[in-house]
């Protein structure tokens, strides 16, 4: 048994956290063996993170996640940890609601990161968040407590934030709510990237319209909804315990 | 059993409307637990409204309808009513010829619904319609009998209307009828978003053509046609009674 | 037996022909039930073509082939005969080259359709045709012989013709000739409707070298090789007498 | 067998090639029986060189390359040799430090061969390369020496070398190598296709930050962990030795 320490609702939620990778990879989050996720140790400055040298889709249970703590030493797990643990550790310190931490590369997202531009509504899929805040201090791969910082500051109070031609990070108060905003976000960054290149002349709703429409949907339930239907997806496809690799 | 007071023909009908459900799926239409459809009732101001928590690939047959009046009081029926309700009640109430009403989130035609502009004939697809109104009064969620309304008089005499930065409504004089309506409207957004964003100078038929076109290819011969082929595409691939997810 | 009459020669072709049909489907040239191939008759003014209401990706044997002569006499089968067939009596009248005549509607070039631009050689794919002209006279269906001599006149004396906002028609002197006609036509479009979409300052070679390329790739035996890995390819993916049904 | 005089060693190597080409139609290179590998033999001025008249999807072993001499002449094997094996002699004459040469088509690297424009880092991607070379000098089949040399001119000391409106020419260090290379450009490509379509103001990141990115990314242990995910996913998704053929 690799982690002797670990209590049952622990081995529980990396479970979860499993099928969340799965979902992500099966939603279009997957790119190779990069990408990883993490969910806050129930006490103590540490977390669990996504073991690297595997993709998103290739992480079945608890035993594919590392403990590590904010100073990024490796507590627990046979695993290898991703050089980018700062992203994790740093929303963790500066965010206490959070619970969940993820970083990937979803294909629209990624071109949208090049954009010096705000997301649009072209669908309802932008008003899950009304804005998504830009990271541009550092575009390289973060690897140091100061980058995860400049990140962590760039997220501010929001579920998102998008890596100057890079990728995204985005976070949760739970595995249901993390999973769904990247879910989302990698939704509305396709309909802008799709959208835009049309080169229609547009109509975007006003602000008090996008407001109306961000209290309507991006809800506990509307999550859960969303959670569960993904979950019923991925067994549908996949079943419970078997490796995916995205359509790339 | 759920609905004892359910007669054969309902159940039958009820039992093709789920497979029109799964059919959009297949086709595009599914966006999650989002988007809906529903059966007139053979009698009375009611109507049957698939359940939601459900994606439109999921409705397997009627004990996923629930039977909702046009005051949105629901009858029978065990899951829970979408609450976007007046979208349908308001449609049947201004259109006694429409039978099937359905709100979904087809991709490109979401894309398209941010566009100011008219659908154009890149295929023969758009003359399926020639016209195709947009919605614009109100375009978050359309959750009272007043926004249900205006939708309703947006679409006016035809068979969809698209509703700004959020999705589509179509509807029908049968089963078959609506479905190829909401199919054939994503294949001439997908046509127009895609060849847009080729920015080619382009040449389009005259009007004449086009209405020449329009009678040629909107007939109840073809509808009939390109739905029993969506019924031999679904069973071939997913079968009679299994749950299908879409792509996204 | 519903064809009596028809020799072992025929027989044999109408199941290439079949197996060209559903490799078309697999390549994208399909569209619910439209669409359709012929086959010159191998005596009289006659050819053998596709039934209606089934999709291409559903043509399996002889017995989905309906005979059909120049005035649109259908002389025998059990299936119905497609409204477009003068598309295929003017051709074979115009051109007695020409073995096989196909109408579809592949996604890419029907979006190019739209187009009042020639095709470019972004890829060598182009340089399978050099040019292919559009034709412009009559877009909507083909129904009279007026409308097919017209189409034929846009042919000329090439093997592909694209129809303005609607689809393309191609022929060739054998089967293989003729699908991979269609096959090349259909990428070299994806090719410019995407890379036109970058909206790059492009480069493109010169007529030259257009024309050298056209005279190395254009050839009886790539086209045969490509033939022979198209049909491996529906064997590996489908079997040999399976139904099939695009992803659109 | 085919070729008695083979040793282990290179049987096993031919084995490894072999799975790369399956890996590269896996990732989008494969288009019909076009495109090629090579290995560096392991004396002589030699190599082995994928067959004609089969996709990369349906190589499966030693016995689907043949051996050429850097002065095309065939030297085992009972496949045909490809037209444009001078790719491969002159890009081994030229660098000793190549083990494997690729040409191939992926479809956004073909599109983006029409730029005259660099390829820019929308995401990491890019910054695998930082600089492709784009050759123009002979954009039809490469089939002489001279061509060939023209070619490994253009490719310089770099891994890739963009063939203008025709393909790629990639190579590397071993077989791990040589097929992220090929996979990397395509992905790189693509966001860089969709990205410059969407038409966005676009930010970059400066030249000191993708130099960063590029030693952080494109190393051995990067390609390696990359390679062994494609074998993995080669292997759930088809197994080990089942020709696959790519989805175009």
């Amino acid at each position: 048994m690799p982690y002797p320490e670990i209590d049952d609702a622990t081995r529980q939620q990396l479970g979860e956290l499993a099928r969340g990778c799965r979902i992500l990879e099966m939603e279009g989050h997957g790119d190779m063996t990069l990408g990883h996720l993490s969910l806050r140790a129930s006490s103590g400055n540490k977390f669990w993170m996504k073991r690297n040298r595997a993709g998103l889709g290739e992480i079945l249970g608890p035993d594919d996640f590392v403990l590590v703590d904010w100073e990024g030493r490796q507590l627990a797990g046979t695993g290898g940890r991703h050089s980018e643990w700062p992203i994790h550790s740093e929303i963790f310190r500066a965010r206490p609601d959070v619970q969940v931490v993820a970083h990937t590369h979803p294909f629209y997202a990624c071109v949208f990161s090049a954009a010096a531009e705000p997301l649009q509504p072209f669908t309802v899929d932008a008003d899950y968040f009304l804005e998504v805040p830009r990271h541009q201090d550092e575009v390289a791969l973060i690897t140091t407590k100061e980058e995860g910082q400049a990140l962590a500051r760039s997220l501010g109070t929001g579920s998102a934030v998008i890596m100057g031609n890079h990728g995204v990070t985005f976070c949760g108060t739970s595995i249901p709510h993390a999973i769904c905003v990247g879910i989302f976000l990698e939704k509305a960054c396709k309909a802008q990237v799709v959208g835009a290149a049309a080169g229609f002349k547009t109509s975007m709703p006003a602000r008090a319209i996008r407001e109306k429409r961000h209290k309507q949907i991006m809800t506990p339930v509307h999550w859960e909804h969303s959670w569960n239907y993904f979950c019923r997806k991925l067994t549908a496809r996949f079943g419970t315990d078997t490796p995916i690799f995205g359509r790339g």
